[in-house]
């Protein structure tokens, strides 16, 4: 299964980058998709209620000011979406978040730190991964691997200040 | 031609009935639907694309918490939308504000204050205005007969402190 | 029928000129203008009761900080009037924004995005389109505009990833 | 000379009046309105102009949500505007406080607390004793009496946890 | 694989049990339970570490104020953990919401909607549902039952203004 | 009278400054302080105490971050004292304004906007010309010049959008 | 040593009782005082001034709105200092934590969440402790004793749900 | 009793530093270690646990985001804990900060300004000396040292302007 990122604007993508980079580290597909909830809407449905059966197993969907596109994707599927608030030029990015995550009951947005690409990715892997040991192990791996470059930090700064 | 509210959920009702009231005491002709951005989304992408041609003028789309209506409406229609956010029981009504005014450009959305119902009804009706004598001069009458109120109730306070 | 913009302060300018490019691109003709709600008063009353008369059928008031202008345009007409809030040097525009959109009921003000100029003109189009099928057509060839190059950005977009 | 207090709404009365006897408890005369930016724009235009020569030193213009009115009524007159923001049915009172405390350059609007009546009283009848000895004193005696409450309060709580 | 629901405080319980109805209605088997990430620290810690392999697949964890848990959680699992910010008796959910969603890089947690537990629940049935076929088709057939609800409201609405 | 100038910090002097060239283009005597609530408290009260009888009508007090200047210098005289909130390095001076205006009842500080030094001398002026008819014209021709300013932008924004 | 508890107003009583109960079971003496640092700085000044060789090891400030309690004893005292955010009736009590939390460098205030008066005793407590092994020893019974209160409720919780 | 900075990423050094040199320049010995709650769970558990024996008598944990590093090091010891939040590239704080302060009753983490390094080594320094006597003069001395300091510049800046 892939995992499918879709922004909203093509400004999005030095953030959502980061993302997609996390996801292919992981050996998992990307499919990466511009489409704009209230620009190109019918894009918007289309894709998402073709996700499925084009093999997509989750969606992050990555937008910022009043960002619809999270909410518009998920009315249309039942994949999990996850939401990834962008930062925009005012507001520092809590419109993006509260656009995303207040989503009323029956339509889940699963929100992520705004500009955080890279959880987005890494959360998507943990989804595939329920039914995935390979991924599963790797995703361990990465825990260790992540602990491993805290620990040398650790080391580095300790002796600093000795 | 008409006004059409829209909301999200029939709980936005008690709020929106103050709106559909002011529109009607212009003479103006409404249509009030339950239409949810997430939940019939098709219903919504229907209406959009034939309100024109049913007759409606201008659409208020009230919607409250990560609140989409109104932009999934407007992107599909090019008649004015209306976005009144409606205060729900967490943020004090923030998140729904940010969520209807903040849309990128290209699609905006002309909102009005956090449950703001009248003031969403006088804006359809000025816009009906701009194209209907009748009504703009009703319009007239509706800043005097409130100036009137305020200053009824000015000559009274005035007394009660002198 | 005229879009008038109003604004508080020529510092507001560089913001205002993408929304006068906006509505100039629909070929509806424009006046600009810097009246400030505080310090000329008496000019915004008297251009807010003479632009009716004036050929004017909308007017956008762009005002940051304390933004009082578009309110007290409103005070004034019965055209529509719609707010833009410009993001200043504290605050980020919500003060802004709130000062704008938070209108008691009776004077509405159409509140749109924060330094969101190019939505206030489409809006301001979309008010005069109601009663004007030559901008009516026009708002639609936008939108297909529009989706044309979100769709180009997704290809682009696409490729690189593939 | 007088203190002025102008609300918005009568339905802001019941804070305002706090501040009315507040001022009257030093024994200055007060005059006590209901007037609107918006509806009556044309009474708070005249009240402002004409407020000096009827014997009005200082104005308290109390108001809600996007609360214009101290600043309308400080474009009009030379005399010390102080502006008391409302806490209305949403926002917690933040909407009026910006709108009133944030004032672009030239024209100031003295803001006290949400809510604050008592304060704005007491800072007009500072404003008025800058040149009135026997106001001065009585507020040196004003602080001398809260001093005064606190300790017997202090006393009491010390007393009820030894 | 069972949703496991993980409290900070049975305080929350009234909130989590709407998403624990939610997922039972599912038929999903949930394991409800109440640890603090403060004050149990060595429960939160082994039940992370032994959920994968005592047959959770998803977690959800809900918590207020300074709202560590599903961070705490996150830390010892690679399973999806879902966020569920409980609104407390200040600040009306923000601080849990921003406690939980702005996770640094590296431990995403999956946020939901202040107080949204149903939401919590679907998307945790959501993500089981990646490798569950019958899952699928239950929350295809949710969808459309949500919609026949909206639609039955809409006709009520529909009717009473005609 | 003099107006006082007093800064918590002599890095608020930048935004500090521009109030001062106010005060003095108004030909009133300015006394310029750095005095800090915390790190010099007892230079705090006996400036506030002998206040008055050094000649000072009124006290700027500018503070950042959680700034307690102005309710310090408050509490120890009857004198009017202005907050003048600056920006600090964090939350965008949005500390700093709640530090400052929210004082509680009995003690108020005139509260002008964040880094609005200029309105705050000329409120200082507004003070004292209640009791100096000399001030009072000068800021009648304040109110002439700045309206003439203003007119001379709209000019300028006129001819160039013809 | 002591542990002194200061509010601003008799009205934070109810809130601070909890933290002089949680203070009393660790068996350490308390002294409790209503001192405002705008009506009585001069109580406060010499409460501070003299808290250590009244035998006073740590000052608890409780206070609401502009809360500037805490940083005025911190200014005439080297103890530490807590600050005790006390939620008023407008903003949720976020103007009380800023006003207390964002002390400027030099004079710190140990800060605690808005109400949390317990965690400000816990707190007090916890410095004493440094330097006081039986007061170490009841801390950690404190933890055994929250860590089994949790864990009835999580046994409780789970049977319910089995 | 050494005073140990834990810090969530060594990104957050340029902060950290400052409170490090604070607290040397009392001569008090420092630890200084790179720990993340998140990353490495269980060397932040080993080393809260083991905190005290190895000589530590305050911790102060820095941390930006969803700063969970300072409730998570306050659950496994009695120590008093000093939370630093950092501001990150969004929300400019307000989420480490709300993160950090808001703690639930039980587990108190004393919270300092935003980027607040030098007050968090101060009140680190305060703690210790409650049972230290030389630490205690020397708190006496930095007082009037800062005091001396801001006094220089205050007679700087009073010349400048006279």
């Amino acid at each position: 299964m892939k995992v499918a990122f879709v922004m909203g604007s093509d400004s999005d993508l030095p953030v959502v980058e980061r993302g997609v980079k996390t996801v292919k580290d992981f050996g998992v597909e990307v499919e990466v998709r511009v489409i704009s909830a209230h620009r190109t809407p019918q894009v918007a449905e289309a894709f998402a209620k073709q996700a499925e059966q084009n093999g997509i197993g989750v969606i992050i969907a990555a937008a910022g000011k009043a960002a619809h596109l999270g909410g518009v994707l998920a009315a249309y599927t039942t994949l999990p979406v996850i939401g990834l608030p962008i930062k925009s030029s005012t507001l520092d990015g809590l419109d993006s978040l509260l656009s995303i995550v207040q989503m009323p009951p029956g339509i889940p947005v699963a929100t992520v730190a705004i500009d955080g690409a890279e959880n987005a990715g890494i959360l998507a892997v943990q989804i595939l991964a329920t039914a995935n040991n390979e991924l599963k192990e790797k995703l361990k791996m990465y825990k260790v691997e992540m602990a491993k470059k805290v620990e040398e930090k650790d080391k580095a700064v300790r002796e600093k200040f000795i």
